[in-house]
């Protein structure tokens, strides 16, 4: 790891992390609206100055490089290109950046990571290289690759970066035994959850949790306290309801929010379906695993295959939750803790079935922890047994 | 508020704020020897010289002015004395302190805050200036108040100050279902726990946890990690086991374990009283709550009274927790939360009874939130329904 360090520390200058730390910044103004494409940046500088910036806002629009080539014009020959992600080398709607650089004369291209799909991984460094365009790869990755931990999961295993949001009591409790939910938070932390919502490609929810709360799971702009929330909630999250025996309501508020809501399933009741798809949801058959209900594991993988889904968040009961933290599903944890004590009779946060000797807890490891207005917030990420999940999380 | 600190601002200059700052880690030093005295220091400054330091370790030994007069000798006349806790004006082990400063000629006393005792409080101040000594009252009383919350609280409230700690998962259980219980928490935690049982004049448990943990609840030398640890646990607090119906089993290993363990009861079974005794135990029968089990409130007083217990420690399972907790008689919560997870099957941190709605719950003030090795630590205090609870934990 120190060797590694070292070397990048060799490769790179000052200048070089200062240009590429602020090609991350404009990357991240795309943090809520590329969806499905990557969050990129991307910075242009010559002779000490920058010359050109842009950043990737929505797909079917102009990609990060194109945009600081269109703002540098002329200026961009003989500069030095920063680029978040490595410049694509295939003909999509705006046509290979990798060729767009090379056309603009660039003398240089630094990128922080490559491109996470191992079909056209190193395509456009090697097509710049070609060139005679001296390329540098791998500075600032870490956080390079922090900023797309979804699309990084879909392309390199052909599943979502899963991200389980939950709020508890103090002691561990996310509702009263009656059901009664509402407000365990404060403000604050509903506007965290908002944005976690705006962020991800679709919501996970399990049936249970729809008809006991009865949630929109939508982005609500106004709770987002951001500049470019209307542009951010004009496109809602696919909702997902995994809903093995067809139980939704039929006037189940998701049903009546905008945005799609898919209700996947292992019911091949066609009547069911019918009246489910008259109420507005879309209605897919999933393979069942051995208790019949939907396989999870292979919901990921259709999410990721015909949705194009880059983050998942799971915001669900505890019977769900459980199930998919025992199966090894959940990547990222992001607990929001109020301070008030629930009791022993209230709901509990997750249902492990088969945990009944400590060693078989599912241990953690804390990557976060603090305070969000009057409530905390935890993000953590299982610890998979035999290994170190340190990668797991950006 | 800024009227009261603005005017002792006024009163105090920086000098005084430094030295009552030393008088107090000077305090600080007897915090887990002095029981059941109070944690007091005192510098004695002369010509901006410190000419004397002192404080109190033991109970039956110097006070902390007697302390740092015997260091300076003939340099206290004309000194001033800063001390945490108004001197005293009774004989006791040592004489009156306010006594030997006024024959030491000191020219000056400056205390943190006065007795907390109603029937003496103000009588040394008194005795002081009538000697012609000038008095200054309310450097740093925050953090005065903060070095003894038991003493306080027994002295004006007739009460121990009651600390509840609890080590729990991140969701909230303290065990799995079948009791299984050891090693949740990291050995840093765990040096914590020991350090707050060494501050305590006695531990409090329910008789379901001994019988289910079977712990010790002692104070153990090497896991203190302090360098007069020796000397902390010569003193082994008073356990004191919640046990209605006298069902705490013989063989008890805290029955064998240094130290007193007393056994507080409804019961008057006079077989049960004499066996427990023959293995070790003290038996003290109180007065019934409506449920017929020893009434909680009652008990506190009765250790305030009889065991001149300040703080006391409740380390217990989730039935007597939550009766304290219900019947508002926790001042602090330690909670010591493992990066962990148990399951909804697994053991509740509380049981709190009558609470089903949202409209129940216990709101909490949180304080402090902290890693502590692996695991994290949460300083807590219960919010009384309709008042500000911040003036209850130090």
């Amino acid at each position: 790891m120190s060797a590694t360090l070292s070397s990048v520390d060799d490769q790179f200058s000052a200048n070089d992390h200062r240009y590429m730390a602020r090609a991350l910044v404009l990357a991240a103004h795309g943090l809520y609206t590329t969806d499905p494409n990557p969050r990129v940046g991307c910075v242009l500088v010559r002779d000490g100055e920058v010359v050109g910036e842009g950043y990737h806002r929505h797909a079917g629009e102009a990609h990060a490089e194109i945009n600081a080539l269109t703002a540098a014009g002329g200026s961009a020959r003989g500069a030095t290109a920063y680029v978040t992600l490595e410049p694509c080398s295939h003909t999509g709607r705006t046509g290979p950046c990798a060729l767009a650089l090379q056309e603009a004369r660039v003398a240089r291209v630094v990128v922080a990571m490559v491109d996470p799909n191992p079909q056209v991984s190193g395509r456009g460094i090697r097509l710049l290289e070609e060139a005679g365009i001296e390329v540098s790869v791998g500075l600032l990755e870490v956080d390079a690759r922090a900023l797309n931990p979804g699309f990084i999961a879909r392309m390199a295993t052909q599943r979502p970066f899963v991200r389980m949001k939950m709020a508890m009591s103090l002691d561990g409790r996310t509702a009263m035994g009656s059901g009664e939910s509402q407000w365990i938070t404060g403000p604050e932390a509903r506007a965290q959850v908002q944005r976690l919502r705006a962020r991800s490609s679709a919501i996970l929810s399990g049936v249970e949790s729809v008809i006991m709360d009865d949630s929109r799971l939508t982005v609500r702009a106004e709770q987002l306290g951001l500049d470019n929330a209307a542009d951010i909630a004009s496109r809602q999250p696919l909702r997902v309801i995994v809903d093995s025996r067809l139980r939704l309501p039929l006037a189940a508020a998701c049903l009546r929010a905008p945005g799609r809501t898919l209700v996947v399933t292992t019911s091949r009741e066609a009547e069911k379906h019918e009246r489910l798809i008259d109420a507005g949801a879309e209605v897919q058959v999933l393979s069942a695993d051995a208790q019949g209900r939907v396989d999870l594991s292979v919901l990921l993988e259709w999410l990721a295959a015909n949705e194009d889904v880059n983050e998942l968040l799971v915001e669900t009961g505890a019977t769900l939750a459980g199930a998919m933290l025992s199966a090894g599903l959940i990547d990222e944890m992001q607990l929001f803790v109020a301070p008030t004590l629930l009791g022993g009779d209230a709901r509990p946060l997750f249902t492990l079935s088969g945990l009944t000797q400590m060693a078989d807890q599912q241990r953690l490891t804390i990557h976060d922890m603090r305070a969000v207005g009057q409530d905390w917030r935890i993000i953590a990420s299982p610890v998979v047994t035999g290994t170190s999940d340190d990668t797991k999380v950006p």
